[in-house]
Formats: structure tokens, C-alpha cells, sequence
């Protein structure tokens, strides 16, 4: 089932591990009471280029303190998560129990601490069951393949709310060599990422130097993760990260070349899937949507203006129930800062002009309700002003958003 | 049922009407298609030194151009409302709509149409019926009162989806003279004012001069309406006006004066009450939630603290399930851009201690979920830093939000 995607590269199967020099592992250890799985590990076969973004939250839990040292060295070996808590707001505990979390996988995998990533997910303010945590990481070590079904169990094992497990795999052609780009990502709420996601793991075996990695993956985030937005709460534990095996041969790659752009443009891809997926399993959502906003003063307005809508409350409600209710659309770009004139604003839902001038554009209701009914809704926002666009995916606001919140802890 | 307010003035009844000078009448004109009360008027004996502060959504609605022009003389005689219809994204058809509401009214008050201030709250986006405004309009000037009846039937009359009328006075003695002040307001959702609030106007007998009305408004709206959050949305229509009669006699009242200070505190303290209605009235509210934040970097800090607490949708649902989350309390401060030390925060539910030291502290999960069963819950966050504090009022996010919002307009 090979489809080219819009940035010319073919979707394949495999996750993280499609890309050669990975295998990775998932498996149950207690820590979540539903006895699911909740440990994982993604491992390389030496230490590889890599390079990570995470939260802008300044209360970051322990894992992302300890993971900011670790990959100073631009050099990975391996990561290792947990789900079911989020080691966050646990104090000098908790950044102690990281650190234990990285030997303990570096002892099993015959590294260095300073080599392993830790990302952790679940429950904010309760300590890490280590005993748990310790003897599911080497439950995992021992378990490691670079299989389908490995990568299927590491991307079950880093879910929390998440309905389904996140992955994408693909490849681009670079002078003849073939390029996989793999990932993994989980997230469903307190989703406004800022510079990193909730936790994301890309791989890949071209062989992209430590600043080609860097590179690829900050223009990759700001492109992809940094664009959607669940419920506008930023999570203190986001973490986004991508390793390069340079398995599948040829020079190192360096950024400024056309390998870079071809294998750049498929990481971007990779996480374009992985950062929809995240959207479309929002907690309680019922509909995926795409706000763009053209013609903006400038790009800066267009994302502000076209964030303002998918943060709204008012216009996440309206999405819910179906309603074409453009004036929370318009109010939502009013409040924003971007700069706007009311007498060029036009607004389209589900391609029917709703609003054109500023003021309402007659729309056949029925028609309307039929296309606002379908899970995928496009919001075009036209501000008539300059060359700005940009495009932030988002979801509904649903009662079982309310729901599955309001009993999330308890 | 007079009782001591907690700034020195007694509050009574009356509302708008309170003060001497001012008369006021609510109408059905047939906006409202449930045939509920939808045109309000509010009028001086003559044009009195008056104040307003308007929407900073830069898609503001026509009457808001219209009122910002007419509020520049700093002599109001007269206020007229409709409720059903914002008049907002109508186009020069609805700015020409809003100069027709002054004229019409002016007519029957026999005054100049600059002297009126226009305002409109209802759906966006439709034009107004200007055949049942007009008449309304004339239908309410005919029956102009200064009685609690009449300003009953104005506060009912400016309503969207409130649950109830929104009104308030009090008086404070200065010098033997007895000065009122009295207000109404409006408001349940799309509710962040942004240096105003979704519409409040405010009466006094005190003889505040154009400037002094200016300057107790202004003081009153950033400690009051500026400080409530229902869903973080700001609105096309937010207005809040202060006339001043000058009624009660005694000297003109400048800004600096020691009678500046007793009247502007006795205004603060209608503001606040009705600025805390609104949010008990809040789409949906099951629960009056006080945020503070204490021991900020600064003031600044600190209210930029509150208000992402206050709008965080994970916080709003797990209030309204009752949880102690703090979690989630620490994680919106950490995303706010407030100065932050992890190792110093703390966090109280309702008087219980939950977090200390940054991270989880001992409570009694049962007494914790009483306390959070209440109608008012207190959240108190110390960030151990600096002498900044800040108060924000919210409410919880519940399913009647949902319900409410998602079938508004159809």
C-alpha cells in the first residue's frame, strides 16, 4: 500500500524501525493499573547523530532536565519511556529516578548513561514506582528486535489517553540510495506544543551529521507539532526527538545540500502524519480541522490569527455542533493581535463562503450542515491583506473532552 | 438589607436607577424571537460627565465605532441597548444602523444624536431588524422611570444568556453627603474582557467631573471585569460606561481628592460585584472558582499566572469534576511566561495544601473532594518569589458549556 505523499516521498511500513540500526521493544510493567503496556525502548546499534526539542513549559518534569544534558553531545544511543506518570513536579526525587531510569537501560545495553534519552508520560505530581520502572526496562532490553511488531509494541507502550497507537514510516530515493524515515508519537491532551510535542521519536538511516539532525528536526517541529493544538494547555513533559543510523550509506549529509532538502522534506512528512494523527485521537474529539489563514500582513499574523480560531472555545463548540457560526471565527481573528481589516475579512467552511467584506455572504444552511457533518472540516480565513499564510490542525470540544477530563486523576 | 461592603460603602437597592438624575426602561421590541425583554434605555436628566472603555477585539462591532466617537465629549446623555443581535461583521449597513439607534433616540430625548451611546450583544454577523429596534426604542423612552422596577426591566432587557439580571449599588458618605452608585451588566460567554467588559454601565450622583469619571472607570475595569475569564474569548461587542449626575450636590470631584478615593472605591466595588456575577452566570458554571496567585516576580507575573490557571481547560474540567489536580494548576503557570523557581511553588485547593516545595504534598483525598464539592472553590498559588499577587475569577468548564455552544446560533 504505497502512496506518494505531497513532498515526494513513499509512505512504507515498519515505524521507528523501518529505518536500518534500530530495534526497539514495548512491554508491560506495572506502572499503568490496567496492566497495558508501558514501558519502551528505542535503541540504536551504536550511538547515532541525534537531536531533540522539548518543552517551552518552565516547569518541565525531571526526564526532559535530565535528556536536555544527555543530548548536548549530539550523539544517542538509546531512549527510554514510560507511560502511566510523568515523573513531573516530584522534586529532587524525581530527577534522581530519571538518572536511575538511564543507567539501569545503559548497564542492560553496555553504554554510557550520558547516551540514553528518558521521556516519561501519564499523571503530574506522583513518584515514579521504580521497582516497576527498573525491571520493566530490562524486560524491554532483553526483548529487542527490529520488527513490525516491535515498533507496534513500542509506540502501544508511550500511549496514555491516546485510542490508537501513532506511526508513520517512509522513504525518499537520493541518488540512488533509498532513505527511510520512521516515527512514533503519542498525544491526546494538554496539547499546544511549544517547540516539541508531547513525545515523538523519529528515526531514520540516512546519514545526517548531529547538526543535520538538529536542523531537520527544528524546521520538522515548527512545520508539523508546533502547529497543532488540542486544548491550548502545554504539556510540562513534550519531547521530540530524532536519531540517524546512516545505515543505508553514502556521504554524511550536511545541511545546505539537496540530500539534506530530500531527506529534510521526508522527516517533515513523517511528522506532518504523526502530528494529524495526535489531532484527529484529541481527547474527545469528533472532528480533524484545518484552519488556514491567507493573505495576512505576514506569516507571524497568519499562525497568531489562524491559532486564536483553533484555540477558541466558542469556535471549537460551534465545530461540535455542527454550526457554520463564522462571527466566533471572525471574533477569534479580532482578539488575536494580527493585524486585520473588518472590511476585508471572508471566511469559507468546508469551501462555502460564509463571509466575504466583512459582513455574512447568503450560504444555503442545509448545504452547510451537510459538509460541517463530515469528520474533516476546513476553515479558510482570507484577511486581504499581504502574503502571510499558514495552516494549524486542531479538533472539536466535545462533551467526552469534558468528560474524560473532569475523572482524568481520580 | 444593608450590609458594610468590604471597600466602606453600604450597598442598596435600585441598580442604575439608585443615583438621583437617571431614569431607565426595558422593552420587548421583538428581537428576541423568544419574545423577551431586548431594548434598553438609560438616560440623565441632562448630558452628564461620563466615561467609557471599549472591546480591544479590533473586529469591534459598529456600535462600538459609533460610541467611541460619541464618548470623545466626555458628556453622555443617554445610553440605548439591544440584546438578540451584536450588530457586529454588518458592514457600513450596520455602523448606519447604529447611527440610526443615537438619532432615533435622540428624537424621543430631544437631545443630540453624539450625546447617545450605542451598544448591541446578540449574535454576530446578522443585520439588525432596524424596523422593531425603532420602535423600541421609542417604545422604551416612552416609558422611562427612576424606580427598582424600571431598572430591573433594563438589566432584563440587555440579556443574551444570562441566567438572571445583573445589578448592583451602593453608597458612601463623603463630607455628610451621601453620593450612590449603581450598575448593571451583561455577560456569560465569550467572556475575557480585554480593558472592558461585555457590557456594564454604571450610574453615580456623585459630581465626578468628565476626567474623574474617566479615571475612577478605568481603575474600576482593571481591578474587576479585566479580571474574569468564563472561556478565555473576547468579544466584538465588550463595553463599559460610568455617568455621573452629579446629583447628590457638593463640589465637583477631580481625580487626586480624597472624595475621588471614597467614590472610585465604592465603584470598584459595584464593578466587582457585578464583574463576579457574570462569571457565577458563566455558560454552563457549576462552580465561582477565586484563582490567586501570591509571591510573584511581580504583579504582572503574577495576573499572567492567574489568568492562564484561570483558562486552562484542563483545569476547568477538573474543577468541574471536583478534582484536586494541581498537576495541572503548576503545569498552566508553567506555560504562562511567569517567572518560575520548580523548587518553590505551592499550590492550595479550597484552604488544603496539595503541593509544596514544587512537588505533591500529603492531603486527605476525601476532605479535599468535599471542599471541592462546594459551589466556591478557592485555587492559591505561591511561587515563593517576589511581592506580586494578583486575584482572577473563573468558573468551571462542564457539559452545559458544550451543550450551550454547540447550538447557539442555529
Amino acid at each position: 500500500m504505497e502512496k506518494v505523499t505531497n513532498r515526494g516521498s513513499v509512505a512504507c511500513e515498519g515505524g521507528v524501525a523501518a529505518p536500518t540500526g534500530f530495534m526497539c521493544a514495548g512491554v508491560s510493567a506495572g506502572i499503568k493499573r490496567t496492566g497495558r503496556k508501558d514501558v519502551a525502548l528505542l535503541v540504536g546499534e551504536t550511538a547515532f547523530p541525534a537531536a531533540a526539542v522539548f518543552t517551552m513549559n518552565s516547569m518541565a518534569a525531571a526526564p526532559i532536565q535530565v535528556s536536555r544534558e544527555h543530548i548536548a553531545s549530539g550523539l544517542i544511543r538509546a531512549v527510554v519511556v514510560n507511560s502511566g506518570n510523568a515523573n513531573a513536579c516530584t522534586g529532587p526525587e524525581g530527577e534522581e529516578d530519571a538518572r536511575a531510569m538511564a543507567e539501569v537501560c545503559a548497564r542492560a545495553l553496555d553504554c554510557r548513561p550520558e547516551e540514553v534519552i528518558v521521556a516519561s508520560t501519564g499523571v503530574i505530581g506522583v513518584p515514579l514506582p521504580m521497582d516497576a520502572v527498573l525491571s520493566g526496562i530490562e524486560d524491554a532490553a532483553a526483548s529487542l528486535a527490529s520488527t513490525s511488531g516491535a515498533a507496534q509494541d513500542a509506540a502501544e507502550a508511550i500511549m496514555t489517553t491516546d485510542t490508537f497507537a501513532k506511526q508513520v514510516a517512509a522513504f525518499v530515493e537520493v541518488g540512488g540510495t533509498r532513505y527511510h524515515v520512521g516515527g512514533m508519537a503519542k498525544g491526546s491532551g494538554m496539547i499546544m506544543p511549544n517547540m516539541a510535542t508531547m513525545l515523538a521519536f523519529v528515526t531514520t538511516d540516512a546519514p545526517l551529521s548531529s547538526t543535520a539532525c538538529d536542523a531537520a528536526l527544528r524546521s520538522a517541529v515548527d512545520l508539523t507539532f508546533n502547529r497543532i493544538s488540542v486544548d491550548s494547555d502545554t504539556s510540562t513533559n513534550d519531547m521530540c526527538l530524532l536519531m540517524a543510523s546512516g545505515a543505508a550509506g553514502g556521504e554524511v549529509i550536511e545541511p545546505g545540500t539537496d540530500s539534506f532538502a530530500r531527506v529534510s522534506a521526508c522527516v517533515v512528512g513523517v511528522c506532518e502524519e504523526l502530528a494529524k494523527m495526535i489531532v484527529r485521537d484529541g481527547e474527545g474529539a469528533t472532528k480533524f480541522v484545518t484552519v488556514t489563514v491567507r493573505h495576512a500582513a505576514s506569516v507571524a499574523d497568519a499562525e497568531c490569527a489562524a491559532r486564536s480560531i483553533a484555540n477558541s472555545p466558542l469556535v471549537k463548540t460551534a465545530l461540535f455542533g455542527g454550526d457554520a457560526n463564522w462571527g466566533r471565527v471572525v471574533a477569534a481573528v479580532g482578539k488575536s493581535g494580527a493585524k486585520v481589516d473588518p472590511r476585508l475579512i471572508a471566511v469559507d467552511f468546508a469551501g462555502i463562503t460564509v463571509c466575504k467584506d466583512g459582513t455574512g455572504f447568503l450560504f444555503d444552511e442545509a448545504v452547510a450542515a451537510a459538509a460541517l457533518a463530515l469528520p474533516d472540516v476546513e476553515i479558510l480565513v482570507d484577511l486581504g491583506l499581504g502574503d502571510g499564510e499558514a495552516t494549524v490542525w486542531t479538533c472539536d470540544l466535545s462533551y467526552e473532552y469534558v468528560r474524560i477530563n473532569g475523572d482524568y486523576r481520580t
